[in-house]
Parts: C-alpha cells; structure tokens; sequence
C-alpha cells in the first residue's frame, strides 16, 4: 500500500457534510464506498476540514492508502464518472507515508460569498448568501482587523457537547487572514486562512460582519465579542451554502 | 387592465421548460400560478422565447396585462418569495399596450458555454456542457462565417410534426452575430443573436461546431451543411443545459 492525495470539489447541498455518518450521503462515505469499489478493498480516508451540511469544497485535500502500482488518472476518471459531478477528483497523486491531509496541514482558506441584488438570483442561490441589501464594505473590513493573530475563538465557535470524559478542546486559533472583496458588482467575497478552524467559525465570524454592515453592529464591537468567550455575543451564523473550503495549504504549496 | 413588461430568470434544470404545459412545471406556468395569487385573478403571459426543457433564463421577457394601480415592485418581490430562487423576476414594469413579449422582440440573444477542464465541475455542472477536450477556437470561429446572415436553417431546425392542415413553418431566420470567446481559461462562450431561432437551432449549431472544434469535421463543411436544408447533416445536438436565453432586444435597449 502507498499513500495517496486527492484534491477534491463537492456541491455541498448534495451531501449532509463531509465526515461519514450512519444512514445519510456524505462526502467522504460516497467516496470510500466509490473508490472501495475501483480498487476493490475497503479503503479509509482522511480529509483536511470537515466541512457542515450544505458547505461546498473546491480545494479539499484527502489522503488515503492505496494499492501501489494503482493508476491514479484512471482512478479519478473512473470515481469522477460514477460520483461526479457532485463530487469530483480534481488531482490525485503519490505522496510520502508520513503526509497525512489533515495533520500535515499548515492552513486553511475557506471564502464566503454575498450577494446583495435586491432580487435572488436563480444561479447563485446554491453558493451565495442572500443579504439583497447594500453593506458597508469598508466597515466590515475595518472590523476584520482584531481577528487577525493568535485568539481563543470561543465567542465564535459552536462547542461539542459536554459529557463525562470529554475534555473541552481549546479554541485557540491563529487567523493569517481575513479580507472582503468585491469579484463583481453586488457580490462581496470574505477569504479568511487560519492554521485551523473551529466548528462554526467562519459562518459566526461572517454573521457577525454582515451585521456590521448593515449597521445593526459597529466595528469597534468585535474586539469586545471576540474577548467575551460567550457564544451568545457572537449573534447571527451565517448560512452554510455561502462557504466553501478554497484550498489548504502544506507548506509545498 | 394595462400591459407590464417583466424579466425574468430561471434555472432551467428546475422547470420542463418555458412554455405552459398540462402535468408538469414550467416557467410560465409557474410565474401563471405565482402571479395570479397576488393580484387574485387570473392572467396569461407571453414570453419572448420558448426555452426548451433544461435551457436556462437570464433575460427572458414577459409580457402581461395586470389591474391598473398594481404595485410592480410589490408584486416583484412577493413572486420572488414565493417562486424564487428557482425563478426570478429581475424587473417589473408598466409598458405601451402594443407590447407584446414574442411579436415585439427585434432579436434574441443566446449564450452556450462549454467547459473544457478534464475533470467535470461541481459548480459549473448545471450552467456547462462538460467536453473535458481542448478545442481549436480558431476553427470554430470560423466555422461561424456562413452562418451570419438571412438563411434557411432547416439543417438545424427541429420540424414541428407534419399533419392535415399544418403547414410547415417557414426557416428562415437573420443570424446577426456568432462568436466565441474564452472568457475565463477551460470555458468557452458562444454567443449567437438573431431576429428569432427555430426550435433546438442554438444547441444544433453548437453541436456541429463542437465537433469542429474537436476536429471530427471541417469548418468549411458548414456551409455545405447550411445549405443541405437536410437535419440529418448537421449532427449531434448539445445539451440543453448549456444554453442561456441571455438578452432580447426591442429597440429601446
């Protein structure tokens, strides 16, 4: 067996989530069931974010252990064609045993995306959020800055559920970056690269700039919310079908 | 009673096509529904294009008679409410009550795209035809040049079935402009506008340039296919997906 890494796009609202669950298709259980089924053995795989329900990936990263000598073109024109379009093999290649998707990862770049044409629009309705209404751009920005840095992220971040045994995780995440941008008039575009993410995070940290930029909120609120360490002060989360996983990063890339 | 003007559009994949029909969803038949709800009467609509079932709408034009003293943008945004994402009107007006969607029209504008990546594309799925081959863009542009101008399409044209008393329709029809672009790498763009399009014209002369483009036939083939008036000549037709009625011109835009 040899380890391989699968570059990997998905339309999240055809999935419940990525990681494997019981009784609903998700990413990564159609892909073990459809790649089991080309090199006829059970295979198990690991990705680098385990994306909600409704949360696209574009640049997914999984790695897995395969027969040598399997030839991967082959392999992802086969599993593209069986599983695609909904989930397609963008990449596959060989790479070293100790790579590993999710713990040889040095980031991850998720984008999110608004739209603010006071109509919905039948073409962006599955990747889009949409606000139809005009926001304060350069106040949203303004309020990204105390992201930025090593933080306990808390006040954004959705908890596991507490129980016997279960120690609580840290919530301590270091933000690269975090930017809006206008791509084309009335859609805005949030990239934020941290070196991990907590569950939640990006949709409770868009929430609360998009109400920044409506006015309901100011800037100056977000250093106050990201010290609380309360989940409450965060406010709204923004809907899963505007995010998608946008790429990872391993230090070779 | 006075005569509105609506644009409307619609992911086609949502609908069998534009066109009422008994059974089934559809466009107009849906916007029918929608409509007559909020001004609780019935009402009837003509489009500018009959898309077929698959083919999408960004600037389908609708025209309609509604109670005098409606309030278009109320109107708007409550089918919007209820119809949208799937379809939306983009833009309600009061017109001239010689108006008429279909028999006004001075042109329709049509855009088909074509993905050219090897892998198919999650996002791109529903709004591409997925070829995955490169194809020579020279070739097919100039495969366009007999096509420009007041021609016969028949080689193009799905015929409606013959019967007594049906006359056949006439096929002739004022291409006014074909090209093809790349406006981002791996997906090509044809656009095409004419004074009107017969039935499953676009997605027959996509076809038989797409095989141009991949060298299965000559681009100075066209011209003999043109002029064979035959259907058999043309070959395979591209599927509907692919295909957005994208502008219809009526000289005041």
């Amino acid at each position: 067996m040899a380890r391989a890494r699968l570059l990997v796009a998905y339309d999240g609202s055809a999935f419940h989530g990525f990681a494997p669950n019981e009784g609903v298709e998700t990413v990564a259980g159609t892909l073990v069931a459809v790649i089991g089924r080309v090199v006829r053995r059970p295979v198990e795989l690991t990705g680098a974010g385990r994306t909600d329900a409704g949360v696209h990936g574009w640049g997914q990263v999984v790695s897995l252990d395969l027969p040598e000598g399997t030839d991967l073109d082959d392999l992802a024109r086969r599993v593209n064609k069986m599983a695609g379009p909904r989930v397609v093999i963008r990449r596959a290649e060989w790479t070293d045993e100790e790579f590993d998707a999710r713990f040889s990862a040095r980031w991850r770049h998720y984008r999110y995306h608004v739209l603010l044409t006071p109509q919905p629009d039948p073409f962006r309705a599955a990747t889009t959020w949409h606000v139809g209404r005009p926001l304060d751009v350069s106040n949203m920005q303004l309020a990204c800055d105390p992201l930025i840095g090593e933080h306990d992220f808390s006040s954004f971040c959705r908890r596991p559920k507490p129980g016997p045994g279960v120690t609580p995780p840290s919530m301590m995440r270091r933000v690269i970056l975090a930017r809006w941008s206008e791509p084309e008039p009335d859609l805005l575009r949030f990239e934020i690269r941290a070196n991990a993410f907590c569950h939640q995070m990006v949709r409770s940290i868009v929430g609360l700039l998009v109400d920044v930029g409506l006015g309901r909120r100011r800037a100056g609120e977000v250093n106050g919310v990201l010290h609380a360490h309360d989940r409450q002060a965060a406010g709204q989360v923004a809907p899963p079908h505007g995010l998608v996983l946008w790429e990872v990063g391993y230090g070779d890339t």
